[in-house]
Order: structure tokens, then C-alpha cells, then sequence
């Protein structure tokens, strides 16, 4: 692994303490890489980022036409909720239209990502559930193709189930990336993930922001997908998410999913530029950063979309008693 | 910054998903470095890996024995308690103890640390309190020297107050570095912190191993806090700690404290060796695993706890659903 250049820096004080580094690249809608930093033909698993275009089966399959799916459900499919009782409930209702429930998810349950949300199950009693997971809106999304196209239900999540082989063709396509010798895993979520040059990853979101080149019936779906992002935020995350803070400060210009380990990617379809990274070490507060600090350059913000995100691209340290002790930021040179 | 190697990498199916660079030093107790990775030399905020050193001052001030503190307080001293009722209750009685409560605590307060405790509280209604902040050990360490000295027991945080200088003048004569001119900065329980050399911090750890050569009542302190952290392991960490895990697989040989931000470090009496490590990014479980690797080479540990050791080195990856997918160890080279 080569020695990658440092990204961000977290200071405290009068210094540095620490640094992440990793690899970024931003795409034009013709595949050519406009700008990039560190190593960006390094296979990455792209985890969380990758669920808008996860997404693109259940729009092109006629499942969300089909079921009725709107804007809210395509956020929640192209998402990773925080577990609050607006999101629990879209999904349950989701599932409930395809006959389906909590139970036909594979996903597993953990507690709610927000901490309220989180807190208020706790007092309540309750066990977290899979509608809980914060993947839930993805495998409603699998759980709906496979219900409209008459394919089993049951190991939606395995590798050689049809929904899987399908996001796996979908993946080759977007990226251009030939992936059948690609290193493979399980993800959190337990469907599978591949190793995608990164670099593949930020072309994939340039196709998606800038989709004229692509079958009409995948560029129609790769605008519905990302128009529900723009129209829901709140489902893309939430209430305190990054990723929903990002949409309302700059969605017009700007769709971006994070994904667990440090990865970041986004579409900007004005501009049909994609955008992703890799922070080495796997760290998302990085991730964010980095991020914010690309669009604040690349994404082409009006002045108050630049206030905003610039608030993001700089997250204030405070201490337990809540004294602002430091900062996260872009590193010099980046 | 120059480039740093990666000492521990995160696997995950069939691919090295993150890594984790940083510096590392093992130094004898003569001050000599045996051996080193990375740049030892660069400060560091060692942050509660200081906390045995911190607590130096409890003991040979004659507090320690004015309040009769046995090994379960001193061990608090040293550590970064989890919030659980046992650490709560210490700590609370602690306190009476010394005419004051968790009113005097200037730590502020935070959820406890341990998941099954945060749980409680939220259950139960109450707010988390100081005592409830994984560093109120150390600060009822602070108020008990100064109570103990006559010195006034409000904003005991501050640099200028006797307490933090009487710290500082201990860290500069363990370190054997100068520090009047070294980064400074506010921890996460708002006292100061002061940037390191990475290897001052190891010859610090080394002393404390190999005390015979400090002045006495600083030797004698020093061995009655390492054995102390053996005495009482709960006391460090939790029930769920890594530390408390670590005291307990190999405690007749290693006391070894972790720091936010990355930070490990470490005194072995039984060969008089001092390891102190940093992760560049920050990240707690790559020190952990670092740390654990270099006592599986370096602490002389017995068949029994090699295999204990060995076991918290590679931290099995688990989805959601309980699968495992992944794991996390020493780098090849490290």
C-alpha cells in the first residue's frame, strides 16, 4: 500500500493530534478524471455509499411504479435512517404494501442510529428490531424487486440470489469496472460487497448525476433516485445525520451518501461531476470532512450553500463540560 | 509529517478494508530505546494514558494515606472507569469521604461508558452525573491531593492551580523532557494537555516499571499504583474494557492504560520496559490491537497469557446478524 496523502487533521490546542489520510477523485460525465489525490485504482468496499445505485434495479425492474413507491421510500432505499419513528414507520408501511414484514428483513436488528430515538426504545422497553437497522430501506428495496418480479423472498442477501446478481450488473455497468475477479466480503448488513477501484466508484456517481449516456429506462431511474434524495433528506438520514445536514445545506446541486469505513460518494447532476473517497483508516468524522471540504471547490455553490457547507467542513471539538477545545478540518494542501 | 507505518490492518472477507498507521517505542529502564516504529520523537497528547502518572502525586503527597485510599481507589486514579453502579459508588464514597460530592467534580458529566449501564440509567430516568464520567477517579484524585495540601479545591483544572503544576513537574521528571515550550491544550475533562515526545511517554512507563532508581517516595508511589491496577482491573476499565481485559489476561506482567484519541501505554515491572504507542488517526481499536501485539513480543508473558493476549490481538468483525466477517490484527511487518 502506498503512502497516502493526509486529508484531514483533528487539532486540539496549539496542535495536530491527529491526521487521516486516504485517496479521493472527482469524475466528469465523460469518465475523466477531473482531479485526484492518493491511490485511486485501490479497490475499496464501498459499504453504505453505494445504496443510490443499489437503488437503480428497484426504479428500472417497474417494482417502485408497481408498489406505488414515492419520494420518501426511493430516499429510504437510496439511504441509511437513523431509526427515528418516522423512518420506522415508512418502512413498515413500505413492507406492509408488498405483503411483507419486520421479519422478511435479513438485515438484522440493531438500536436506532439517533440517540433519542435510541434512548426513547430503551425507556419504552422495547427490543430494537430490523426496521430499526438503518439498512431497512434498502432491503424494503430488495424485498420489493424480488415480490414484483416473482423471485424468492427468502436469502434475498445471498450472492447468487437473482436481486444480488442484479445490483452486482448493475455495478459493473455504472462503474465500468469488470468485477468478476474482485475481492469479496460480507457486509453489516450480510448482503455482499466487492472491491470497486475507487476511482470506478466517483465514475459511477458521475454516470448517475449525469445520466444521458446511460438506456433511457436507467438514466429515468438514476433521476427519480437521486430527485427523491434532493426531496426527502430527512429519510437519507437523520435529524442530527451528516448525510441529511449535507442535502439541506446544498441539495440542489449535491447528492451524497457515506458508507461505514470512511467512505464518501456523491453525484453532482448539475455540474454531471461524480465525486468519492476513502479515508484509509476507515474513519467517517474524516469522511465528512473531506467531503464537505470537496464540494466547498468542486460542487459550484451559491453563497449561502457555501456558509453552510463550509459550517460542515469544519466541526468544532468540545469537551465533556462543553468548552470548544479544537476542530476538525481539511489538511493544508488538500 | 513524514510517513508512518501501518501497524494494524481491518480485514474484512477477502480484502485489507482499512489500516491504521502510527508510532510506536519499547524503552528499558535505563532510557534506552529498544525498539521503535514510526516517528518517537513527534509530541503526542497522551490524554488518560497518563492517568497512573497523573496520579503520582495522590500518593507521595501523603493523601493517599490521610484518607486511607486502598488499591480500589488508587486503581480509579489510574483509570477510565465505565460508569458502572460499582465505579459510582467508589467514587461517591470516595469523595464524603474527603468532604466533598460530585457537585466539586469539574470533569463534567457524560452517559457511562459501559453499554449495560448506559441502559440503566436511561431506564431509570436520571441524568448522567460527574460521577458517571469515565474520568472521575482521576479527578477525585485531584481534589484529595489538594484537600489534602489545604489548597483550594475550586478550578483544580486550570493550569495555574497547584494541582496541575505539581502534575506538570512530575510529567517533565518521569518524560525527562522539557515541556515549558511544548503544545498545550484542553482534555476532554477539561485539565491541560501538553504535547510529548512519544518516546518521553515510554521512558515515563519505564520508570514507573523500574522505579529503583526515583527519588523514594516516588518509587514507593510508583509501585503502589501498578499494583493497584492489578489489584483491582474492574477499576480500570469495565466490565466490557479492553484495559480491565488486558489486566486480567496478563496483570503479573503488564499495566498497561489507553488514551483517547489512539493512545496506548504501558509499564512492565517484572523486565523494567516502558511501550508507549500512538495511531496517527486516532482510532482506539487499532491501539488495542497494536498494544496487545507488542506485549504477545515483548512482555515475556507464560503460555496462559500469551493465549489471552493473543485472543484480544485479533478482535473478530461481526455484522449486524452476529456473522463473523472480518477481523482486526497487527500488520504484516509490525
Amino acid at each position: 500500500m502506498s503512502d497516502l496523502p493526509i486529508l484531514v487533521e483533528v487539532t486540539r490546542g496549539a496542535m495536530v493530534e491527529s491526521r487521516h489520510r486516504g485517496s479521493a477523485a472527482v469524475v466528469d460525465g465523460a469518465g475523466r478524471v477531473a482531479f485526484a489525490w492518493g491511490d485511486t485504482a485501490h479497490p475499496v468496499y464501498a459499504r453504505s455509499a453505494l445504496k443510490p445505485l443499489q437503488a437503480l434495479p428497484l426504479v428500472e425492474s417497474g417494482a417502485a411504479d408497481a408498489f406505488g413507491l414515492g419520494p420518501r421510500e426511493l430516499a429510504l432505499a437510496c439511504g441509511s435512517h437513523h431509526g427515528e419513528a418516522v423512518h420506522v414507520a415508512a418502512v413498515s408501511a413500505w413492507l406492509a404494501r408488498i405483503g411483507l414484514g419486520a421479519g422478511d428483513l435479513e438485515c438484522g436488528a440493531h438500536p436506532p442510529v439517533d440517540p433519542d430515538a435510541a434512548k426513547a426504545l430503551i425507556a419504552s422497553g422495547a427490543a430494537p428490531s430490523a426496521l430499526h437497522n438503518n439498512c431497512s430501506g434498502k432491503h424494503a428495496g430488495f424485498l420489493a424487486t424480488a415480490r414484483h418480479l416473482g423471485e424468492p423472498v427468502r436469502n434475498y442477501v445471498a450472492p447468487e440470489h437473482p436481486v444480488q446478481r442484479r445490483v452486482l450488473a448493475t455495478l459493473e455497468a455504472m462503474t465500468g469496472c469488470d468485477l468478476s475477479d474482485a475481492p469479496r466480503g460480507t457486509d453489516g448488513c450480510g448482503i455482499p460487497v466487492i472491491g470497486i477501484p475507487l476511482v470506478g466508484l466517483a465514475r459511477a456517481m458521475a454516470r448517475m448525476g449525469a445520466p444521458q449516456n446511460l438506456p433511457p429506462a436507467r438514466a429515468a431511474a438514476a433521476r427519480r433516485l437521486l430527485d427523491a434524495m434532493a426531496a426527502e433528506p430527512l429519510m437519507v438520514s437523520g435529524s442530527t445525520g451528516f448525510a441529511t445536514a449535507l442535502l439541506r445545506a446544498a441539495g440542489d446541486r449535491v447528492r451524497a451518501k457515506p458508507g461505514a469505513e470512511g467512505v464518501y460518494a456523491a453525484a453532482l447532476p448539475r455540474l454531471g461531476l461524480g465525486i468519492a473517497l476513502k479515508i484509509e483508516d476507515g474513519a467517517a468524522r474524516a469522511a465528512e470532512v473531506a467531503m464537505a471540504s470537496l464540494l466547498l471547490r468542486h460542487a459550484g455553490l451559491d453563497d449561502a450553500e457555501r456558509a453552510a457547507v463550509q459550517a460542515l467542513s469544519r466541526p468544532p471539538i468540545s469537551n465533556v463540560a462543553g468548552m470548544t477545545v479544537g476542530e476538525i478540518a481539511a489538511a493544508p494542501g488538500f
